[in-house]
């Protein structure tokens, strides 16, 4: 049977070249992420080369946290190369509550179906209220509230969706995962959840996405809970967890996951 | 009595969204550095969106470290949106001496009367001298030097202008403070000038803006102080500066605050 | 005779400023490492301002990694800035193999004949390929089978060229040196090549290029490996190299250095 452990195998073995368009606030520490867990990132955002190397990578992450309309058109130019390819991508919705243009650029993106959406509980409302009547949808929403929206957006999408909070919850439409590992710490420092896109990414290579998803949420948590264990705070968290997810064996992640299949 | 303590208190109560328009150098420590501290911290740039956000947003930065033309007019369509709401936003001419299109930008954000204006001895010598005679001046200028044309500026804006060095000088045009606290390996890191603006423009949400950018420079010489004394090099000490931040008291800050009013 | 070490106290007393036209995902490391080792970083990429800014600089970096037509422009007008004030400029060419707006980009560059070209094994092989027939060199290529293009290129700028790899080899077309020092941990963080040619850039101001070269990596190499003595993973490896670059002395470089002159 597979397992968060198996999983995690199986990606190192993969070593996958994760394409990743996202925020600046976010890419050394996803890059360092991405490496720490044995994948190869890559970013790459201009128009002129994006498709091209889109095409050499094994997977695709967007996040629209630092958006501008030329990067907007790139990560629908990567998107739809990854599609075309039958390889995964995910979909970060960064913040889509605040501003018209992220709700236009997230519409574009939805439309180009997503492998796995990743989002807090307000950007998984947010996002599938677009073409609804709700905007402005504050941060806050518990991660309870936007399952029903989670299970919206994956029939949606045929994809799978997950809700990041003190537990995390997976649908693909039909099942739903909720997965308790994590440290609070981990909402305590930045770009902790666009990082873990790419981690998703990774995963899903050669990888059914749901479970795929689930074993990238288990271990990303896990490896949080290690680095709780002897952080002094933010800093030292940041550093611990690079070094938790870098020496996670699959033994130690199969024995500290805490993952429960809903329905 | 309002102390730095109290201070932050308040502005930890407060949580204050800050939208920063910071460089590409400064966006992840300045994230974490406001995340530290209390606050949240928001990237955001794009013409398309920068207005809107900025109007969910208690407060703002703008830090001219790596300019181009797009970014130049987003930071002026921001800051335009904070003094009309009548919202704090600082401003932190980077480089200003070094080039005649930092100088053009930073006569544009001038005009907008930032409530903070934080840099170097040498960037607020630059910074008072454009529209007279003097350019190019060089690093390496003290604070004293400096003071006359901080009390220039903060006249001419309204507003306070910090002067940061080993000893930081802040005046609102008719007050000077001089915050002593601090240590030398926080010129040794890059970014620290440039993650101090949001925090004190978190300080600076519901407080008066001279109290406040005193208090903010006070916690943050402090928590440089505290992370001196177990730091072995830039390294390590950045990572002990992000956890001094957090687990900052506002007990432990009054206690090791070093602030002379002078006039 | 000069060695490593008397070349690094060359440098620290010059304290170079090195104008850097790097990628997105590097420049706040890259910046940490200039400031730690004793040099002064800029980051400056605008049309409006590149070439103004670059000569006030002594040296200069130019880095492919996150791309695009603008700043290609912006990079090709500092780095002529150099050529023309005969000041040292480095070149990375980036996954120069991937896409053709990078074969582009750096044909430009090469005409603009960079004191030092610094890239992996796969990246050299395909630069020294551009305007020859062979494309899509695959990662993973071994230094020895880099070394004959390396001194093509060497040949061809009439300057330095770098392979990074387990020992690196470095030629200026007619001598060859390896550098033995480093630890496999710096490839499993992101960055560390990007970082290491603002180094480079560093030691080059007023020093031979060649000897420069050495030098550089020699003391880079030597820093990885007294961070390497306490890392417990890629997060602590991180800390530790800025720590021991900060800290090593040229006696503990001169002792460490194992560099071999080839031909």
């Amino acid at each position: 049977m597979q397992t968060p452990g198996s999983s995690l195998t199986a990606m190192r073995e993969a070593g996958p070249l994760v394409h990743n368009i996202t925020n600046f606030v976010a890419m050394n520490v996803m890059a360092n992420v991405l490496l720490a867990v044995g994948a190869s990132p890559a970013m790459v955002h201009a128009r002129e080369e994006v498709a091209e190397f889109a095409a050499l990578a094994q997977a695709l992450t967007v996040n629209i946290g630092t958006p501008d309309p030329e990067w907007g058109a790139a990560m629908c130019a990567a998107a739809a190369v990854m599609v075309e390819a039958r390889r995964p991508w995910v979909f970060d919705p960064v913040g889509v509550a605040a501003t018209q243009f992220r709700q236009d650029l997230s519409a574009k993106l939805l439309d180009l179906k997503p492998s796995v959406i990743r989002g807090n509980a307000s950007e998984i409302l947010a996002l599938a209220g677009l073409g609804g009547a709700a905007r402005g949808v504050d941060a806050g929403d518990s991660v309870d509230a936007a399952e029903d929206a989670a299970r919206v957006l994956a029939v949606r999408t045929g994809g799978v969706v997950a809700v990041s909070g003190p537990v995390d919850s997976i649908t693909d439409g039909t099942r739903v995962a909720r997965v308790a590992n994590g440290h609070p710490m981990m909402a305590r420092i930045t770009v902790m959840g666009c990082s873990l896109n790419g981690v998703i990414a990774a995963f899903c290579v050669g990888q059914p996405n749901f479970e795929a998803t689930v074993a990238a949420l288990a271990a990303y948590g896990v490896a949080g809970e290690i680095a709780g264990q002897t952080a002094q705070g933010p800093g030292s968290f940041q550093m611990a967890f690079l070094d938790a997810l870098y020496n996670l064996t699959p033994e130690a992640l199969d024995a500290a996951t805490r993952v429960e299949v809903v329905a």
